[in-house]
């Protein structure tokens, strides 16, 4: 566990319902879970948000000039607004005042902000977005990760997802003895296109993997899984399709279930049930995905996060600091390469 | 309208439940639909079956020597059992003798057995698996193609697939203005891997296709598109989750809905809702999926099929001769050819 209380800086800016929604969602953070937390944006709008509600003492305000919005190409908006939230909420990770940060708004935009001001971490060549999908099995979940930040991957790219995705697995979501598997179309390690088939290859030989081969679309809510790896462009198709699904389905039963007087009744019987029901589909209800590969713990909220999405981001974040999340990669990688040396070394011989 | 009744060459050998689901499926279409029936396999197993319930006269058997299991290469199972089910199905349509085939079984031999025996259709490249996913939107579903027939595969593919897709959606599926997408992580033309955005301006500039722009991952189910084209493992991997979500979904409600007394009580007042939401759901309400590109008209369905899956599925191969789907196609393609033909000789002056 950290020595100290984890400090999550929020872009209070980004965000369809921002700022108020994220502001909330962070206040309730700072009394319910044991951290400080940075407010970061436009310091007039959220001081008059904490006048009217409560200003907690474990929350501080840092002004930021202006928002990158949805509609900006990333990387140019960054360079050209350097006191945007993303950008001062990075810079307070890379000054050691924060400890991590977690965004709701353009997520194009976080990842070039963290990749500029944070840089990658030693021995990543891409950074990856993680999130992280229920299964079947009620209490379990499965990390999938890249669901877009690079799309056209090379096989050695996922090697390294795998590997951030099992150190996640087994220290922030406790899974003593995780099972990673590569998304592909069969089971069988002849299937697949050229990425799978070259990946196979490297997850297999690799014995720092825990890889149990290959997992089918059906396989990412199996449970048979604790981290699947793809290529960004599949994981990215795929998040989107899954968290409009969930609200498909709550539409369509919205629309089934009280129909006739009997509908009504039995809906209104069943209110509680459907509550829970709500909770174990809806993506909102679920946190943010997880930028890895990076020098700081980020994580990037759905652009639709009210506060309670908020919330969850922020334990995320924690369980990622608490959990040393960054520092297991480093000493992977440091611990691999020394081997990948001595391995050449004896060849050489 | 075809000037005579379809018929229908179904492989009574292949998938989880066959051959009693497969025969009772066929026996109700040859009952409610139009059709006549040739249920090709063996044929002391399938008389046995017709002699115990019953053996309509508009229901042929064709006898069958084998049938390819599961756990075979497709396409060297194919070539060593010339007279296995899927094989026999598929020769009946080339002697045509039969309009269409209708297969639960192994998926990549029937791919492969159309292929070999059937043929490509002229000015196709690759085959392409299309399968009709519901949308939010009550009575509208929309087509995605390839789902698993080609990976890697190029961008004048995906165009080929876009072309197949808007004659299947307007001819059978009754769009008038039927609105083609590009599976993508973005809207902006500018977002995608290699293959998507040299996709996107081939669609573009091709008249033929009524192109729209990308469709994101939620785009998929939202309504907004008739037909969106895709890679075939991205395609795949969607496929295979959106019926694993279902079934979750059906799971979730069954566990978490009937939970209390007042969860009992309001579980049986919605019985009658419940089975309509089922329907909804549930992808083995829906029918196959169709194999778009070979000289015949293949319905493949899905390896689990029970009988009204299998009703679905002759439904849909009647559908698409009816609407004489691959007549369009080769109508399209000759048109086509010969435009570019003249473009060029003008082109030479």
């Amino acid at each position: 566990m950290a020595s100290t209380r984890a400090r999550i800086a929020v872009d209070a800016m980004g965000g369809d319902f921002a700022p108020n929604q994220i502001i909330a969602g962070a206040i309730r953070a700072s009394a319910e879970l044991d951290v400080d937390v940075l407010l970061v944006g436009d310091s007039q709008q959220i001081e008059s948000y904490l006048q009217h509600h409560h200003h907690p003492s474990n929350v501080e305000i840092v002004h930021a000039d202006g928002v990158v919005t949805m509609d900006e190409e990333p990387l140019t908006a960054i360079r050209r607004k350097p006191n945007a939230s993303i950008n001062v909420a990075m810079d307070l990770v890379k000054d050691k005042r924060a400890d991590a940060v977690v965004s709701a708004g353009h997520s194009g935009a976080a990842m070039a902000s963290a990749l500029l001001r944070l840089g990658r971490l030693k021995g990543i060549d891409r950074p990856a977005i993680g999130a992280v999908f229920p299964t079947i099995l009620a209490g379990k979940s499965v990390i999938v990760l890249d669901v877009g930040a690079n799309v056209d991957s090379r096989p050695k790219y996922l090697e390294q997802f795998a590997l951030m995705g099992t150190i996640y697995s087994k220290y922030v979501m406790a899974v003593e003895d995780p099972k990673v598997g590569l998304l592909n179309i069969g089971e069988e390690s002849s299937k697949g296109n050229d990425l799978a088939l070259r990946t196979y290859q490297l997850l297999e030989a690799n014995e720092k993997i825990p890889f149990i081969g290959n997992a089918e679309g059906r396989d990412v809510l199996s449970g048979r899984f604790d981290v699947i790896v793809c290529d960004g462009f599949v994981g990215n198709v795929l998040l989107k399709f899954a968290e409009a699904v969930g609200e498909v389905m709550l539409q369509i039963i919205k629309e089934e279930l009280p129909q006739g007087i009997r509908g009504q009744l039995g809906t209104a019987l069943l209110k509680p049930n459907l509550k829970r029901l709500k909770q174990r589909i809806d993506h909102a209800e679920h946190g943010g995905a997880l930028l890895f590969g990076v020098g700081g713990v980020c994580i990037i909220s759905h652009g639709s996060s009210q506060a309670p999405s908020i919330f969850n981001a922020i334990r995320q974040a924690k369980d990622a600091i608490d959990n040393q999340v960054l520092e297991r990669i480093q000493a992977y990688n440091e611990e691999h390469q020394q081997e990948t040396q001595t391995n050449t070394e004896t060849v050489n011989q």
